[in-house]
């Protein structure tokens, strides 16, 4: 396959449909290539002009004399596939389409994107778009500005690619208006060819990006995202906005982890394992591009606030402790060197407020003092210009007395628009700045947590022997009959062959006599009655748990055959269940849930009421290692109940994380499996009395047209 | 008391430290007065100087020959109680003290400070400060901008109160940046008189002002406050950023409801029943008051999207949906009627996409069909400018369009900075215009809660015939014996007065039999120790449940007895209680804090794991009327379990709405007891079988000097 270097680093250009029309996309786009100043050769491509802006133009791409590496495409719809059938000729490498009016219309578009594709195929050029608005990159070697944006991208080390094409404009401002810088901007458009994986890839491996930010409306292969980022975030930050958090899942499912798990979960889930850092809103990416651009990773949590009012440090300090950092404490020496200098009304605990009087001075020396205190990760500076001071030079010294030291430091400034401008530009080591304490913290908590991602261990994905290899075959045999549920026994083969602790069980066909069975279960247990038909149970007298001894067992069987001719579903019952008794415990959710896109999404929770009403559970895509597990059992809010409150006994917390990780294998062994739910799991401080009480395995139904067995 | 209308409303004002010095206060408060265009006459008082600023100059504000209504003061510390007894002596009606160093720099500045309340006590004038950076009123008879900030308040109908004199310059510059105005600005300093309340009170009145905004570090007087507020925020919406929020809580507290009320509880709950929007950051309450500003409150939540392009709208949808909005579904005759005019590509369902062909015209029309749908209470605009299209144009016919129609237009414009600053300017009727959709949305779901806050029903506190008059003497007679926790018997005499359905209890002294005291309960009973010292009486195996007749009864007593002795606390045991057994049940949790400041904190929550584990509570501050415990029963997460799940039968809700209103009326009867406890009250289907299982109350310990009884 054609590198993306044809598309990123051209030697040469073609612009087909470039227009000396003012006000038209063909025109604005040649202007930007030759004002940012592109590092190669330029070739208008348009049959009506001989030249535009005095540049010789080409009739066709065809007829150019030099190679050209990368085309971009402005002609009308109708016209794009023949114009590409062209550059596939000449040997393009890489195709940037902006054209409008393919899938995105529907209908004839549909067909004029498939000729596209059909065309890609054909000769292996690369292609962005079609539907974008292009893309640039600042390499100095390069400078190529590919959009028809009306502002450039200026020089930076924010590479960002974003799916909508109509708000890259709002992303070159935001980025704009910050100071910020991008070396690679891209739109992907409809993506028939390079999609945000490529991008991740390419972007991974390039020494100028030094974070990556995208804005994302859909996955297109989320294993492959996995993959790729996982190994990218672990050196180099990647930060997503993705939308359509809130679109109703619409996968029909009846099982509970089905039920529970809407579509943004699947994301969620996905970002957080890849070490992905997701925001809300495209302003919160760019605070939090700042933070990153100016800064060392911190080495821990622990902030300390060094300001000169007290009403801003409350509220940094406020949002620091509700975002999950630590207030630093400071060091009797670090105090005793502040107050030799600070005026005796100045606070000298974290935050460290120096009062109103504090000018460029009190700044930079006391910044070094706490910079040199062992106990503080991270300075946020706060500053709020009285008369008389000037914002500059107390930037200036604190853009000194920062440079001697590898930790980071920020600032929240409240002073006039002009400063944010001025100060950056002048003062190269100077803290990223923000408005308000509450964005200035928000960012630096997202900081800390990518430092803590980096910091953590990869994990390992275990494999535990399994049982009894046979269970492929039980699925296989419920998928060529149509698919669907397992019966209870079948369930139990499955679970019991990767090591899940079924309740003892035996079935009673209706006439036959249950003492016998009742005999290898033993006492105490649970009769249950069976059939293909029969749900909710309970409600129908079909459960009656607890029998203690032969006679309560008869009793029992008697009272909920009565039952069930009383609720009138006697025809339907094939037989009876007998099930041992699970020793009492704290009852836990496992359960998985496969999603087209994003494959089997593994759940732990609370069982009853707390996954029910409190929706108290976590999710995790595929694949799942001792790390994961650990922290999903953790990341339950009810997790206290599994430690023991009340003097309640710890349960065996190891247990469900070796149980989740066992579940992550069956899932990943046996993908025909669709949904499985163990509901509840009895946790006991002994792991010998664990137990799945109840669990539902439902089997995709055969697929038309393959060949998987 | 003099009116704060000799602050506000000034005919003369003398600037007691005016100063021709460049770059002092005593200069810029003098250029600031001059240059707003101050309505009145202007006196500098300095015995250095002859004039001022080309203006007559006075020694001092004894010698100015004409009234003086108010003097703003900005000398040297150490003169300002002199300079304040003079005015006190010409008869001056409001001081506003800019000057610094009193009670925030403690020592020598607290007893500076001391004096100007003498001051103000034996003169009667108001005060605003000391520590503070002025004032202003933009009324066009007044004009009055009496800050040193460097900049002008504008014209408008906010009127902002700032406790943090160091943000005063950053709220203004925030309010200049979204083209806002200011009616009255007022950074109130160390408040030695006028305070929130005071300016509530004073704005509430003013109907210049149409918005209020409060920057709070502390409160004044909860109860005025609440009483205040909660009149005025029917009419003028109140927004409040509230600083401290985490600071933590240093009530040391042993009830449940102490431990779980934090501080800042107590001022989430106060806010919220006062109507009071609460907002974390000075961003968004700008955000807000730009959405109030400009648009008149809806009639619903129903919000419909009009945009050029798919992914802001994208966004903005999850954004309504998440922060509780409602997508509107548009008739079919509006989808008809846009349909006739829109293009082929156009999405005519909610979000309604016009592509990004859409021009002015477009938006006109498709706004005033929108506006005209029923179904639809709020319209918010996206806009992403393509080429050629002037944001100008779209906007002016936005504007144009909605002139007809009482409903509230937002927009989301993603444009460059210049027209967010043009547009208001030109087109009076231009919606309010935000940079991102998730701002935009979340502040029209502020202004949306804001309306359901005014269509409350105001609610009643009800009175409940008490039974017991002498229960007065219970907690009276606790409280001269040194506070403390009354014993079980007097918990039961209190709520059962108060007609909480409390256990039939009886008790018995160590070494009597309890066979008596059984026939009086009854069976099933439960027996528990009792004793003063003892605590965690279940760890002890001082509880035994469930006893169901004489023999188990004689059996679980002599058992009590051995585990009593085994524990060794036999000694500190008094004797024993015999209890009614609760029928089973739903369990909650009613409780009372007393909070210094803001007196009783009522809690209702779900009991046992629910409350220690999972936080699942809620609290009120007094008065709590029925609508107050309406709202709290719905809004615990678990409330699905009172409604019942899994075929368990609803409770009586309606019981638990009315007794905490009888709570309330218990705490509100019996200001001296301090903490108490409810926990469980067990809640059935039927009204008769609810049970108090377990209370707890605390009294006061007297107070020293009170002639309370």
């Amino acid at each position: 396959m054609i590198t993306l270097d044809k598309i990123f680093k051209p030697k040469s250009i073609a612009v087909i449909g470039a227009t000396p029309k003012r006000g038209t996309i063909g025109h604005q786009l040649l202007q930007n290539i030759l004002h940012f100043g592109f590092n190669g050769m330029l070739f208008p491509v348009n049959p009506n002009y001989q030249y535009v802006n005095s540049i010789k133009c080409y009739p066709s791409v065809l007829s150019i004399p030099d190679p050209v590496d990368l085309a971009i495409i402005v002609v009308r719809k109708e016209l794009v596939a023949h114009v590409a059938d062209q550059c596939g000729e000449k040997g393009v490498g890489g195709l940037v389409i902006l054209s409008a009016g393919f899938k995105e219309v529907g209908g004839e578009g549909i067909k004029r994107e498939e000729e596209i594709v059909q065309l890609q195929k054909r000769y292996g050029f690369r292609i962005i778009g079609p539907n974008c608005m292009g893309i640039s990159n600042s390499d100095p070697n390069v400078r190529l500005n590919g959009t028809f944006a009306p502002m450039e991208p200026g020089d930076g080390s924010l590479a960002f690619m974003t799916q909508s094409g109509a708000l890259g404009v709002a992303i070159l401002l935001a980025v704009q208006k910050r100071n910020l810088g991008i070396s690679h901007f891209v739109s992907v458009g409809n993506k028939v060819d390079v999609g945000g994986d490529d991008l991740l890839e390419y972007w991974g491996n390039d020494p100028r990006v030094r974070v990556m930010g995208l804005y994302l409306e859909s996955f297109g292969d989320p294993r492959r995202f996995t993959e790729l980022s996982k190994k990218i975030t672990r050196h180099k930050p990647v930060i997503v906005v993705k939308s359509g958090r809130t679109a109703a899942g619409s996968r029909a499912a009846s099982s509970h982890t089905g039920q529970l798990a809407g579509l943004d979960i699947a994301v969620d889930a996905l970002l957080r394992q890849c070490g992905v850092i997701r925001v809300s809103t495209l302003e919160e990416m760019m605070d939090l591009v700042l933070a990153l651009n100016k800064n060392p990773l911190p080495k821990g949590g622990r902030v300390c606030i060094l300001t000169n009012a007290g009403g801003p440090a409350i509220m940094a300090t406020d949002a620091a402790v509700s975002e999950g950092l630590t207030m630093a404490s400071l060091s009797d020496a670090t105090c005793d060197r502040l107050g030799a200098f600070l005026p005796e009304e100045a606070s000298l605990n974290n935050p460290v407020d120096m009062i109103a009087s504090a000018g460029p001075d009190e700044y930079g020396k006391s910044l070094e003092v706490i910079l040199e205190d062992d106990g503080v990760d991270i300075v946020l500076i706060v500053f709020v210009p009285p008369m008389l001071v000037e914002p500059r030079e107390v930037m200036k010294k604190v853009a000194e007395a920062r440079i001697k030291h590898n930790k980071p430091v920020y600032a929240v400034l409240m002073a006039e628009d002009r400063y944010y401008d001025e100060i950056p530009r002048r003062f190269d080591n100077a803290p990223p700045m923000y408005r308000f304490p509450e964005s200035a913290v928000r960012a630096i908590a997202s900081v800390n947590r990518y430092r803590q991602w980096c910091e953590r261990p990869t994990g390992t994905v275990t494999t535990f022997a399994s049982g009894d290899a046979s269970v492929e075959n039980i699925v296989h045999r419920q998928q060529q009959a149509g698919g669907g549920y397992l019966p209870p026994w079948d369930v139990n083969r499955v679970l019991g062959a990767y090591g899940f602790p079924v309740c003892k069980c035996e079935y009673v066909p209706k006439g036959e006599g249950v003492a016998s069975a009742a005999e290898k279960v033993g006492f105490p247990m649970v009769l249950k009655a069976q059939g293909k038909d029969i749900i909710h149970k309970s409600d129908l007298g079909g459960v009656i748990v607890d029998i203690r001894n032969k006679k309560t067992l008869r009793e029992a069987k008697a009272k909920m055959d009565k039952n069930l001719k009383a609720a009138g579903v006697w025809d339907r019952v094939d037989g009876f269940l007998i099930q041992e008794m699970a020793k009492p415990g704290k009852e836990v959710i496992l359960g998985m849930t496969m999603d087209e896109k994003f494959g089997p999404l593994l759940m732990f929770g609370m069982g009853g009421t707390y996954v029910e009403v409190l929706k108290d559970i976590t999710f995790r895509v595929m694949p799942v290692t001792d790390v994961d597990a650990h922290e999903m059992v953790r990341e339950i809010r009810s997790y206290p109940l599994l430690e023991g409150v009340r003097g309640d006994e710890r349960v065996d917390i190891e247990f469900i994380e070796e149980s989740i990780q066992r579940l992550a294998q069956l899932v990943n062994d046996l993908p025909d499996i669709t949904e499985l739910d163990m509901n509840p799991v009895v946790i006991t401080p002994d792991r010998a009395k664990c137990r799945v009480v109840d669990g539902r395995i439902r089997v995709a139904a055969p697929k038309a047209n393959t060949n998987e067995s």
